[in-house]
């Protein structure tokens, strides 16, 4: 199998990387496995040191990926000492074969970490239905975790092993206090990259030196990721791999906390909050063929659920999301998808803003539309789509990129 | 305002045009009224004999255009004397001025004809959210009613006076008996096309000079909706304007039938619903970019709605449409597209073909599975995924067509 040809960064692409500082407890190695691609790291190998808690959240595909399952299963247990991810095979609808392939690999891990099976995390992401040769992790993940390291440069290192056809690494950093104590949160994902001639998947993993139970870090996580990554959306169509992980090595030494809800928690949430967000809006920023990034934002609807199903209804539209591409302000779009969103509304009262521009208001072209001023807006990388339906107070807003000829030119023009 | 340039005719075209016959009762021409385009026809006025009765099916947009408010209520009396379709302005999004270019329309077509308002029907396609100037058609309206004629010629030219983007037009006849008396059945349809800077519309009207009361039209319109349009597919955008109506002139002369499960009316309806479906697959073969039509067979759901939903999954997911495109028989997209549906469904049970090619069976790769024969059936123009959950009796089929680089262009690339 040769390695994809690099396809551009996106224009979207961070300028500067930041520098994920060392967090105690995690030790990270990277390695060139050689699952399916030459050339490039396929595999990442994370450390946790004894103490360390876990919790995730997982697609909700009806047919998950048998490393999904296996991390399903392993939570109940919640104690964590190693991670391993590898890039180039999704393990995804391989039958026994794939059940196989992650016992096989979470028994070498365990070796190499010295742990128990069950505390092994796994995730796999890349071509789906071939069988993962989980015998090419012996020897390596041993030697990963002999070399083991921490600090910027392995972070980086974490987040490129990890990448399918992303064009560029993801990674985020946030501090907080609990209690007065200082802990670090990392985080690095991958965003929806497709492999010839296959399917890629969105995987994040979020490493903090918290001391907090699994039922504390599975609450916030659970609550972080509803306003962060169920935000997102390239293309609607859910991986049979999702996965978003949260490790707490409980090395920051604060005061014990055992309920979610408590307010010396207020802080640490938000950093988390703003560090999922940041890490969700990265893998728009690097949807497939993306060229613009966009916020869709609904307000006046009748619950917050209502607006939440709005907003994904004209991010997913294709065509809103062409028109965003042809930078067209093509407001009937966005009121075609409203009104198939299947949720309360009523034509003439919508408003409909591109940026400061109002486009439309009480049902119909406003009065004052400028073609040209929307027209600029439309220029911009980053656009925001506002909708407001004027029944209610439920708000919501989502991210997501156009709809692009590369993102067809990557998903179907491949075949040699 | 221009005319669009004309884009190339779709591939999928049928290579003859049906003719279709005379329909007692029915009267048709089409002019040139200089709603938007110029140098081709624009309005389409169908006279209807005293006696017809109608019956309709409508967008579920929350926010449907003026015109399919009007129909809506004006189905309430259910009698039908003339029906005026514009292309060009969809007349949707237009506030109290779409309100008002309906009533305007409708009170020349009166006159025109000679009835009520309220016995006229009308429907509209294009630009969203521009007024529609009803006053062109001053004039226009009863010049056609002047010299409205039946016949193939005149057939053709309704459905081409319908025409967006379309790059065909679509027509489709049947004859049938009901009591022994033969009786005819007409039908025009517009596909999901794109009208810079706007959205288009899914519109089809559908002729017969049986006699039936209008709850019985009704009944076998909704049902025949089902299996035909309901199940067609091109973007899964959902447009504020979709119209399909049936209007029965009477003029048949069997005996009166009260009741839709009438046993007299089987092969009526067998004939309404086969033109139903040659006219729906007829729009995808038309979708926008479109160079594959596509049938999505679901068999062994639990449910024949859990079925469709699965089956709507599939064709309406970018990843498994640019696959088509691509003509990579890519069967973990489809698996994708199960898994995202939501529906009941056992990875390891799953079967999937395309065409006779089995390439998925137990939730893997099928043993046999060859790579040369499943490509060869991507390539084929049209082309049939089917999956078998192996679960129950649940068994939908849906068709779509292949999202190309051309569909992004149509819809994306077109601001000068």
């Amino acid at each position: 199998m040769s390695s994809a040809k690099a396809p551009p960064v996106s224009p979207l692409a961070p300028t500067a990387m930041p520098e994920l500082p060392p967090l105690p407890g995690v030790r990270i190695a990277t390695a060139q496995a050689g699952i399916r691609y030459s050339g490039r790291t396929d595999v990442l190998y994370v450390a946790l040191e004894s103490g360390t808690r876990a919790a995730g959240v997982f697609t909700r595909s009806k047919c998950p990926s048998a490393p999904v399952d296996w991390c399903r299963d392993a939570l109940a247990d919640g104690s964590a000492r190693a991670l391993v991810v590898n890039s180039g095979n999704a393990n995804a609808f391989t039958g026994r074969l794939g059940r196989d392939a992650v016992a096989r690999t979470v028994e070498i891990a365990a070796q190499a970490a010295g742990c128990r099976t069950g505390e092994v995390y796994v995730a796999s992401t890349g071509v789906i239905g071939e069988p993962l040769p989980a015998e090419r992790f012996e020897g390596v993940l041993a030697e990963c975790a002999a070399r083991a390291e921490d600090g910027p440069a392995a972070w980086n290192a974490a987040a490129r092993a990890i990448m399918t056809t992303d064009t560029f690494p993801k990674l985020a950093t946030r501090t907080a206090e609990i209690a007065g104590v200082r802990v670090n949160i990392n985080g690095i994902a991958k965003g929806a990259g497709m492999i010839a001639p296959d399917m890629a998947t969105m995987l994040s993993f979020v490493f903090t030196d918290a001391a907090l139970p699994q039922d504390v870090l599975q609450a916030l996580l659970s609550a972080g990721t509803k306003t962060s990554f169920n935000c997102v959306t390239v293309d609607g169509d859910t991986s049979t791999s999702d996965t978003l992980m949260l490790f707490a090595t409980a090395k920051a030494g604060h005061p014990a906390i055992t309920d979610p809800a408590d307010p010396r928690l207020a802080g640490f949430r938000e950093a988390l909050d703003g560090l999922l967000i940041e890490l969700a809006q990265l893998v728009a920023k690097d949807g497939e063929g993306a060229r613009k990034f966009v916020t869709v934002r609904v307000t006046g609807a009748e619950s917050d659920a209502s607006a939440h199903r709005i907003a994904m209804s004209i991010a997913n539209s294709p065509l809103v999301k062409t028109a965003v591409a042809g930078e067209d302000a093509n407001w009937g779009r966005v009121v075609m998808a409203v009104g198939k969103a299947g949720e309360p509304a009523d034509r003439d009262r919508l408003a409909i803003w591109f940026g400061d521009v109002r486009v439309a208001v009480q049902g119909a072209r406003d009065p004052d539309y400028s073609e040209a001023a929307a027209s600029a807006v439309m220029c911009e990388p980053e656009i925001e789509i506002r909708v407001d339906l004027g029944l209610g107070d439920g708000n919501a807003r989502v991210w997501t990129c156009d709809l692009t000829k590369a993102y067809v030119e990557i998903n179907g023009d491949y075949r040699s």
